[in-house]
């Protein structure tokens, strides 16, 4: 495979030299925000679309990973003739704020010469949605023609949606909620404690030991990856099958569902930071779009002209239905222009990254008919 | 709190000479097998009740617990007057093989002085069930009158129905498969992973590092929560509440969840070999009673007479009711006396443990039917 160590990967990139400051109160020196762009920006600037990534994504959404050398991690929704079509539209995709592929996050050297890692402020999905606002400012764009994005992708387009309305003139949160779970804040926390008790893991100033908590790491991937599938996407994609000449530690042949984890597990800690993971884990769990605006998650949308697409699928158990289908209510209650659909599927929360043509067809249709509205060749 | 270290606590226990030949093919050279017993057994040794433990119980199932001096595990179950009332039955809860509360299990010392750890041999479900066959042989017992447990208590019920069939009058599987799922693999597999990533697990090896994997082993116990509890019942019991005065070492306050999962892994590792776990926990995942009977669950059950109670809770996504369906079905293949109830519950797998009259009323009228046709006292 033809990579890169994470380290040295250069990213395209802007840099704010007035930094940011961030919902907890804490002032960021310099903000640095990395990020790719597909297709061209028409005159008007009117045909750009912001794709917000999820917890391990990152903003190589339509190209070769360059670190794994992988295919694009969301290839069948973008790119040319996809459904958000590259030849039509300005996509943006950029690292979200405490990543590790560019974008200020806890891995950056400080001014005195040594790294974030723990000191790194806690941060929000809003201000990671301040930072994408930024970059958006830079490229030139007024209103986004969409913004879009699954899972804590999906958080910031509601986020996006609440806090810059007329920035954003359709909105598609995909496989979300609009406050994070219990049990959601429980497996983040399982992941958490698993890196830091890494022996590896020095408090989060491992950067220059040579090491890194890779076995804790791979814990919490492996425990997150459990929740991105379905009970029956696992049973069909492994059963009981035995792994054939893959001896286990205990018995004799492992379990294919066992050594697939363990390889989840392994690939995932060369192409993410650790602290990267803590920071992210953290704003996710502290998102409650809702608390934001007096426990009423209307008013975050009171008064939007933003059209909004809301897509759920039926076997996600870690973004069940019922939690598309408050922020749908939600919308209906601020008068908002909504559609709401439960894609049927028992691929779990994975489902939005999949090959699910309704999915496709779902965000082409809403997007072909918001171009109409907006002027735009649909 | 009353509290003794794990290695120091004397159980009451019986040891065979012969050892144990386990279904993988090794020798135990000696068998102990440490259990408690409640009420007394009738002249015609006919009113005995084995209870099953499950991966984390122990013997103590109506007393308190002599290392965390907490209340029995099964305390509204067993008991005087209880559904499995201890004024009527003689009750024997014995430690699985395996375990780490005075069986044989891989915190032993070996002949040559070394500890077992990790090259325990792997047992089965079935060789705990043989391990307790001894017993209760010992105890003068031809045939319980009930057999009884929850979650891998089930998984022994039906193996005891399968192997033993005129040794069983009557079994109540709670809470169980007959097969374990990719997704319990996976699971478990975390937990797993934890443990023997943690720097002072040492091969298996540290007993006499003066250190454990404590690190580690709460992690597993921390991901073994979550999947005991449903989304509900975490929701309803913590929500997104705040742990006052609790500071997180990434933002303010701690989650009340967040607080109650680190408690539960903390406490877990006083009473808990790490060992027993990665040895258990295989074992749970080796077990599948069709594939021990040619693929067809129903054979396992052919000719029976055993009297059966499936019950599951609607609640449960651990061990959904979907499972103890397909148990109740190959039963009645065998044409078996079986009854199946799924208890409407928002409690999660938990509930087999928990203050669930519903779960108590059945036992109890399951039993005294039982009795009847047993000749006992009802």
């Amino acid at each position: 495979m033809d990579t890169a160590p994470l380290s040295e990967i250069a990213h395209q990139s802007v840099t704010f030299a007035c930094g940011l400051t961030l919902d907890g109160g804490a002032h960021l020196p310099t903000l640095t925000v990395a990020y790719r762009t597909y297709g061209l920006l028409n005159q008007q600037a009117s045909n750009a679309i912001l794709i917000c990534h999820a917890l391990t994504g990152d903003q190589y959404v339509a190209e070769t990973h360059p670190v794994t050398g992988k295919d694009p991690w969301w290839e069948l929704m973008v790119g040319p003739g996809r459904p958000v079509d590259t030849d039509k539209y300005f996509v943006i995709c950029s690292n979200v704020l405490g990543g590790c592929m560019g974008t200020t996050g806890p891995g950056d050297v400080r001014d005195d010469g040594r790294h974030w890692g723990m000191e790194f402020p806690a941060i929000t999905i809003r201000d990671m949605v301040r930072a994408q606002r930024r970059l958006v400012d830079h490229l030139g764009i007024t209103r986004l023609f969409a913004v879009i994005g699954g899972s804590m992708g999906g958080m910031q387009v509601l986020e996006w949606a609440a806090t810059y309305p007329d920035a954003v003139f359709a909105a598609v949160p995909i496989a979300t909620a609009a406050t994070h779970s219990a049990q959601n804040i429980a497996f983040n926390e399982v992941g958490r404690q698993a890196v830091l008790g890494d022996a590896d893991f020095c408090g989060g100033q491992y950067y220059q030991t040579g090491r890194i908590p890779a076995g804790g790491l791979a814990v919490a991937r492996m425990v997150a990856h459990i929740t991105y599938l379905s009970e029956q996407a696992l049973s069909r994609k492994f059963g009981r099958r035995l792994q054939p000449g893959k001896a286990s530690a205990l018995f004799g042949d492992m379990f294919q569902v066992e050594s697939y984890l363990q390889y989840q597990g392994s690939t995932f800690v060369r192409r993410f930071d650790a602290n990267s993971y803590l920071t992210i884990t953290r704003a996710m769990d502290y998102f409650d779009l809702a608390a934001e605006h007096k426990n009423d998650l209307s008013r975050a949308f009171a008064g939007t002209r933003t059209r909004f697409c809301v897509v759920s699928f039926s076997s996600d158990w870690l973004f069940p239905t019922a939690e598309s289908r408050a922020i749908a209510r939600a919308l209906n209650r601020a008068a908002a222009n909504v559609s709401f659909v439960e894609v049927a599927s028992d691929k779990g929360h994975d489902a939005f990254l999949l090959d699910e043509p309704d999915l496709h067809r779902i965000v082409s249709g809403f997007l072909s008919g918001c171009a109409l509205h907006a002027g735009l060749p649909s």
